[in-house]
């Protein structure tokens, strides 16, 4: 009888983490009541608001992957989910992306106006800064090293960059250099920054942390041509949302770009190079890959 | 003959302090025309406008006191400039203080539109932790606890919150203790951080750090209250700017609160504390003083 490979039970591991980083963040963030009560509970709503914490989930599965604690790697965790929620904070506004609701709830400026909401991403940005700096640091990678990953990969010249592309590019016809170039910095940069954190509060070897950024890159461009594809061959009801909205926007996307076919090849490309990147952990990536095939193998 | 003191040269200590501060902002900021060049344009904007670098002299002038070098403290005192910045162009916003016009130049939104302009802030407060990150760290102050400074000093306990106060504060009629958790969270709080950061970089005793805290404290205090003051009592004339607008828009003020002459006896006593806070560094303090002296006793 040969050993059987025990499935991982993905379910369980995105449960008990989204657990985990919610009762961490819950610590982190100053009471609700503290005053001004306003910025707090605008800061609670929107982190609180029922994101996925798939950020947090990488950056605890890459820290198992290079041996670490998940303990280490939670206010790294935690750090990467505010500067996520800021940044849809800031881009629902209406000078932005003017989106009223997000996961079926009004956007952080439809409750608390849009003074509070700028601060509250403010207040949220300058707070995972606050975290990080007092994190656990290891021998390779002392903590002022994580704070510049942080900050580099949530700057002007990674996640913002990708957000005032993508402004940008609006009504506009932009070709395929031009998209990759949003999609790497708006989706891949805060992605790849989520697993070398926790590889680095592992105090992995260098060969893991490139496989790490080699991973986070190629899942965040493979999930970013996966969406675009799904919005134009799935309806509605599969997606669960309105199908066709790219489109109806005049959203620039691989499909509308390249073709659907052509833009199939590309996932499905970006999506081999994820999974390879996952072999210099010799089967210690259980977690990582089993999320990457969630968010790459999916039909909604 | 007796000794006689030599008078501190402020203007020279001033322009040259500036132009140094500005040369290290030039070299800390991605040039103007890195990918998105929009997003550093705009950023380069508001940080070049004209600031009186008043928060970096006195980062400055803290680390000198406390006998450490400028050189080490400068890049402590771009990352508090980047973060007072990101202050302005975000209160500037239509959605806070709606201002068009700041030092006689349009205001960074009605240059780059709204949208921008957020980001610009978010870029630069972000930069300020990207700069921060890579300082000189001393044995007493390593770089994170620098970087908790600045983070909790720019967060939504501080100056995010005196901001939030002062949204909430708008044609409500306040107590002098609300005015005053407005004012030591608008403009203490990153006052305190500029000079607790020079001394840090200086790696002062905690005995001249609690001095710096005191002195930062009552000077951001003394100044507003100056500042409210001059508003009721000189003319445009004399400010240089329209004098009078606090009262016409309904500004909470510490003459409106409790009238003229206890303002005046308010003001006097911080500042008399502010100068007080620099006996503990015995004559090593003469540009601290000098500042103090050019923000204090003042007639516009």
């Amino acid at each position: 009888m040969s050993a059987q490979k025990t499935p991982f039970d993905l379910q369980h591991f995105l449960s008990t983490r989204t657990e985990t980083v919610n009762r961490a963040l819950e610590q982190f963030l100053p009471p609700e009541k503290t005053r001004p009560a306003t910025i707090h509970k605008a800061m609670r709503y929107s982190i609180f608001a029922g994101g996925k914490r798939m950020r947090p989930a990488l950056c605890l599965a890459a820290a198992q992957a290079c041996g670490g604690s998940e303990k280490d790697a939670l206010p790294l965790a935690c750090a990467v989910e505010c500067i996520h929620t800021y940044s849809l904070v800031h881009d629902d506004l209406p000078a932005m992306d003017n989106d009223d609701f997000r996961r079926g709830k009004p956007t952080n400026h439809k409750v608390f106006g849009e003074g509070i909401a700028v601060l509250a991403g403010d207040a949220l940005l300058t707070h995972a800064f606050e975290i990080i700096a007092q994190s656990k640091s290891g021998p390779r990678y002392p903590r002022e090293k994580m704070v510049l990953e942080l900050a580099k990969a949530s700057g002007s010249l990674q996640l913002i960059a990708g957000q005032v592309a993508d402004l940008e590019a609006e009504g506009k016809k932009i070709s395929e250099a031009e998209l990759k170039f949003i999609h790497e910095r708006k989706t891949s940069a805060l992605l790849c920054c989520s697993v070398r954190l926790g590889g680095m509060s592992a105090n992995c070897t260098p060969a893991q942390l490139a496989a790490l950024t080699d991973f986070g890159y190629h899942v965040g461009l493979a999930f970013q041509v996966i969406d675009d594809i799904l919005d134009v061959t799935q309806t509605s009801e599969q997606l669960g949302k309105t199908a066709g909205k790219d489109a109806a926007v005049q959203k620039a996307t691989y499909p509308a770009i390249v073709g659907l076919e052509k833009s199939r090849q590309i996932a499905a490309k970006l999506t081999d190079k994820a999974f390879a990147a996952l072999k210099a952990f010799k089967g210690r990536a259980a977690a990582l890959e089993a999320l990457a095939q969630y968010l790459l193998q999916r039909d909604k």
